[in-house]
């Protein structure tokens, strides 16, 4: 690929992007309004630019991988590019789109909408690894008038750095994020929450075993953007939420009857879902 | 440690320990009513008896590492040797007291009651591994007339494998277990149950990101056992459940306000969390 891929935003995404697409043999650039950021992502990117009007007019594909609350900043500041190939890495594609619709009066036909299904609990480059998007789905939602052509290119960066893709709608995109990260991610925090709350507390903490521990884990990622991804999103997550409460209430049924077939029928869920997702990735 | 231990049920956990033991120069000897769980802990443990009972009489320390609807009928095998130093594994407490009670009359006063806080969500011998109690907490709940001479020998054991002693009340292992650990289980249990409920399944199958691929691993853990230990645990459970219901109905009510204020104050008990629990074991 020989294209210069432009990253504003280098924290765990972009970070990562970047030494991929450096392993990768393809050109990079990258701009972070953050010098504390720009310091850490040092080895992600060839080089940095002063800003993201520098960087849009210095590279052939834009990725947007900053927060959430930056978009709209960041489309205001590349406004004279918006012809470009442009895509960025948000878990949630409504405010993206919505505020590009805004800037433009209409979203860029160049402008392809993506989020990599990657990232750990840590923020930030310090923690970027060339191999995060190997073997990852990354999820591409054109719409109807973007350009093929863009749709390609950024299929083609995301391929070089061991990602596949996997292009779904808009309205699809967010409302299966509710249910495969979103609410996982709620649930972390509401456990945590919930044994934060307890009067137990202090022996709770002295006490935490396998389970407790993946879910706290979950529940180290950066609370702002999570608030930002569930505020984004809430009507989703909150038809998540809706559905999970309709099962644990089922679970609940089931323990306050001493009811064990049906508890075993409940648990046996997971093992189906095992096999079921065995036979699907094979 | 001068003593011999044997282990009945070699499977994740009785297997491991006896490659710790083994580790720590102890000698072991096992019993598993099972002929294929023999041949696949068979690099764990010195030797096999032919039952409970032999080994019952083998063995300075008998420790009983079966599932918890084994233990009554271990119980019955090893009658007659209820003076030597016994202990057991299990997730829950109550079932393995009330049933020694049941078989003897009283609770013999070897019988030290202990849960090692370690596992994964694999089964049998052949995930068993030495390091698996490395700096993890065995919790042991002695009795009023358990004998002090059997606690320590149990304790030495545990500590002899890299584990730490947390002598706590039966009730309150119970209690604060439900919270950390049987209770993470359920809600993994559950995410999996609505997912493969929902109509889009499929799709979702396809698109499982970080959060839920940390779920369903949990949810990977047998069935069966968690049956059992959420039965054992019912009330204990239940309550967990009910306040962590009272909390997600806390985290919904704000994503129904759009109450950003609200979502990251919730969001954020989890950073606090992290700073408590990292001042606490440092």
């Amino acid at each position: 690929m020989d294209k210069r891929i432009g990253i504003i935003g280098v924290g765990l995404i972009g970070g990562s992007l970047g030494l991929a697409l450096k392993r990768a043999g393809i050109e990079t650039v990258g701009y972070d309004r953050s010098s504390r950021a720009r310091k850490e992502a040092d080895h992600c990117v060839a080089g940095f630019t002063d800003s993201a009007r520098e960087l849009a007019a210095a590279a052939d594909v834009v990725v947007i991988a900053c927060p959430l609350e930056g978009c709209r900043e960041v489309w205001l500041e590349i406004k004279g590019f918006e012809h470009k190939v442009i895509t960025d890495v948000l878990s949630t594609k409504r405010t993206i789109i919505d505020t590009a619709r805004n800037v433009f009066g209409t979203v860029p036909p160049g402008f392809v909408p993506g989020h990599p299904i990657a990232g750990t609990e840590l923020s930030g480059a310090a923690h970027a690894r060339a191999n995060l998007f190997d073997r990852r789905k990354v999820f591409l939602t054109p719409l109807a008038d973007t350009a093929k052509t863009a749709v390609e290119t950024v299929s083609a960066m995301w391929r070089a750095v061991g990602a596949e893709i996997v292009q779904i709608g808009i309205e699809e995109h967010d409302r299966i994020l509710a249910t495969t990260s979103h609410l996982p991610h709620a649930l972390a925090y509401t456990l945590v929450h919930y044994v934060f709350c307890s009067v137990e507390k202090k022996k709770i903490l002295d006490c935490t075993g396998g389970g407790f521990r993946d879910f706290s884990r979950i529940a180290e990622s950066s609370p702002e953007m999570w608030c930002d991804i569930c505020l984004d999103n809430r009507k989703n997550l909150l038809a998540a939420v809706a559905g999970f409460r309709e099962s644990l209430a089922g679970l609940a049924d089931a323990l306050e009857k001493n009811d064990g077939d049906a508890l075993r029928r409940f648990f046996e869920c997971a093992a189906a879902y095992k096999k079921q997702s065995k036979n699907h990735s094979s």
